[in-house]
């Protein structure tokens, strides 16, 4: 029995799926012509599984302003923030992104990963609570599992069942800290924001949102959930990322909380690892103006989901329960899901396919997610491809949605 | 109480040490001139405290090929390894460190940070046994704290207390995985690596070697610690990073282990990020051929090291145990540490401050590291600088060696 045998299982059921066709976890681009293009073994490929939601990763000046900051400090930091790795680039994007979110402290990570799991690890100590949406992120759970805190879950978006599990602990003299998500990344629905935050104002806890998959994407000046609700107030700490909206890698947390800035010396995850290269940060310093700048990428982002969602449910596609860039299609197999992957991606549409056990419900779904970037016939090249795709394979929408509800 | 209240005796302790002078942990530098020197607060600063051994940071052919790839492919992937994440430059850079170690498989991780957290946290399941070194790093102590392996700790570079160890738990049926590291990242203290691979073969243990501070340092062709003591095929697993001599951010796992690939759908620090931008990758794969094209820069490298080390060791300083480019002088009291460091830094070196508890045996410390690219004035412009710095606090650094000895 080697060291890997645990995964015996799990290896046979992922042989079975790559085994089908290709691999769609080691699936390998070879170019990019753009950001929603790429070529894959020799064909072009739409790109509609990326997070990409405003396309900005071959903006020029974004480019620009990373080949500039390269050339000037270089490829790397070869430090962490709390020893040579902070640069004047660090410290601005902290400082436009609290500006950004009009509060007072900013820290940045090197990757969102790291931002929820240091963050979440260090708020809450072994006499806290902390309680989790049933639905989080990987990044949220490992948080719950490097804390010594007490982890209670709740139902997925359910903030009666959250109120109902803060009321049985309401004697417990630790602080408690309550974490949801914007939008979720699977199924792409919407946290019911507004009544977490009075559950949360009722019952006089800590409330993180992670604004990873809404930045850029909801509210008025594209702050995410909690803006496009108006409770912004009521949210003690965002935490986000720039491998989605801001198009390159890394993460941050930004909160009024007063002496936040002692967690620079408390969290291991922001202090053990290298800063990012500078010019990551310069391209994130720049696509984060860019997005200001460009409040119609978000118009255009909204439009293209709009018009996918609708297409897809137009042919009789069961998909998820909000228009978001996020469109996930929920098939009643998982062996028709992994055939249908395979089959969209030989007509040159790539988008990811996510199976049950990682899947809310164990649901087989193709994940699709939309850019700002897509024009209009790529989105309707897609919807296309989808009808096309279970025609041939005999399968009737119609029957696609019944068999799954 | 603020949910940060916890953490009051730290920020106390952190306002004391920043009080004293400029703060340590939010040093910014304005500019980087080359990789040994920077614009800290307009005044040109010797770099004496990064982790840039072989100082590629500002070779030209790793940043034409940054420059490059940030050109083709963009800012960032946008996605994580296992979905749009993986371009060609990742699969490349897994094949040429593969290579590089004359091993079957390698996967590269966003940061070293979470290759440590997510190799050592999945190899270990809740049968299984996981062997620390008592002075671990914070990624290697964060991934013990995440996984649910029984954990035990072995007193730092002895391999009679974790054989003694291993020896109790000889009946135990799980798989027991043991965690060293080449170099040691506060003394630069190297680990007797021969005796731990017979304690390895003794007691039929995986083996794991952390490299981050020894590869391009260590080793006839820099592999590290290992193919310096020539025990690579007692190594199961080495970890290794990328923001060290190869001057930009990430990590990576390299084993022969058969099926090792199952990792890539069970490891999720590897699986719930977004991969490293093209243009990062592009610089690493440059910068790993660029050690390979030039040995030199090794020879060169502890030529400096030695020419530091033996010069503060000569002026009466209290350096560590072994000669690497990581030379830490031990003061005797926090204040003096805290002074000394500041002095320094007014007199144009940067180096870092490192105080208990985060240092082996409490010592105060004041870390340096050397870089290839140091000429050898700047060193002995270092040398002079700690003489006259020791002078003007009136401390006599034979003093400084007794009273912390």
């Amino acid at each position: 029995m080697t060291i890997l045998a645990k995964y015996t299982k799990l290896r046979e059921h992922y042989h079975r799926i790559a085994g089908a066709g290709r691999d769609p976890f080691t699936v390998k681009f070879d170019a990019m012509l753009s950001p929603t293009e790429g070529m894959l073994n020799g064909r072009r490929t739409i790109l509609l599984g990326t997070n990409n939601y405003l396309g900005l990763t071959f903006d020029q000046s974004c480019i620009d302003k990373g080949v500039e900051a390269l050339k000037s400090f270089g490829t790397g930091t070869t430090g962490s923030r709390i020893a040579n790795g902070s640069y004047d680039g660090h410290a601005a994007l902290e400082r436009e992104l609290a500006k950004f979110y009009g509060r007072e402290n900013c820290m940045v990570f090197t990757t969102g990963y790291q931002a929820n799991l240091g963050i979440i690890s260090t708020l809450v100590g072994k006499d806290d609570l902390l309680f989790l949406d049933s639905d989080s992120h990987a990044s949220i759970y490992d948080a719950a599992k490097m804390t010594p805190a007490q982890v209670i879950r709740f139902r997925h978006n359910d903030p009666e069942d959250l109120n109902k599990r803060l009321r049985r602990v309401a004697d417990h003299p630790g602080n408690k800290l309550v974490v949801v998500e914007g939008i979720y990344s699977m199924l792409g629905d919407v946290a019911p924001l507004k009544e977490f935050a009075q559950v949360k104002r009722e019952n006089g806890v800590y409330l993180l949102v992670d604004e990873a998959h809404s930045m850029g994407v909801l509210g008025e000046t594209g702050r995410g959930l909690a803006q496009e609700v108006g409770v912004e107030d009521d949210v003690d700490f965002i935490v986000g990322t720039f491998s989605k909206s801001l198009g390159a890698v890394g993460g941050f947390c930004v909160s009024d909380l007063p002496d936040f800035d002692v967690l620079r010396v408390a969290c291991r995850p922001y202090m053990f690892t290298a800063s990012l290269p500078p010019s990551v940060i310069a391209t994130c310093l720049r696509s984060l103006e860019r997005m200001q700048e460009e409040p119609g990428l978000r118009t255009k982002l909204m439009a293209n989901s709009k018009r996918l969602y609708e297409g897809l449910r137009n042919k009789g596609f069961q998909v998820g329960p909000d228009v978001n860039p996020i469109v996930a299609v929920s098939l009643p197999s998982i062996e028709l899901a992994i055939t249908f992957w395979n089959r969209l991606l030989e007509e040159g549409l790539y988008l990811n396919l996510a199976l049950p056990p990682a899947t809310p419900n164990s649901q087989s779904l193709l994940r699709t997610s939309v850019s700002a970037a897509h024009t209009t016939k790529q989105i309707d090249t897609a919807i296309e491809l989808f009808g096309k795709v279970a025609r041939q394979l005999n399968v009737q929408p119609a029957l696609v949605q019944t068999a799954a509800e």
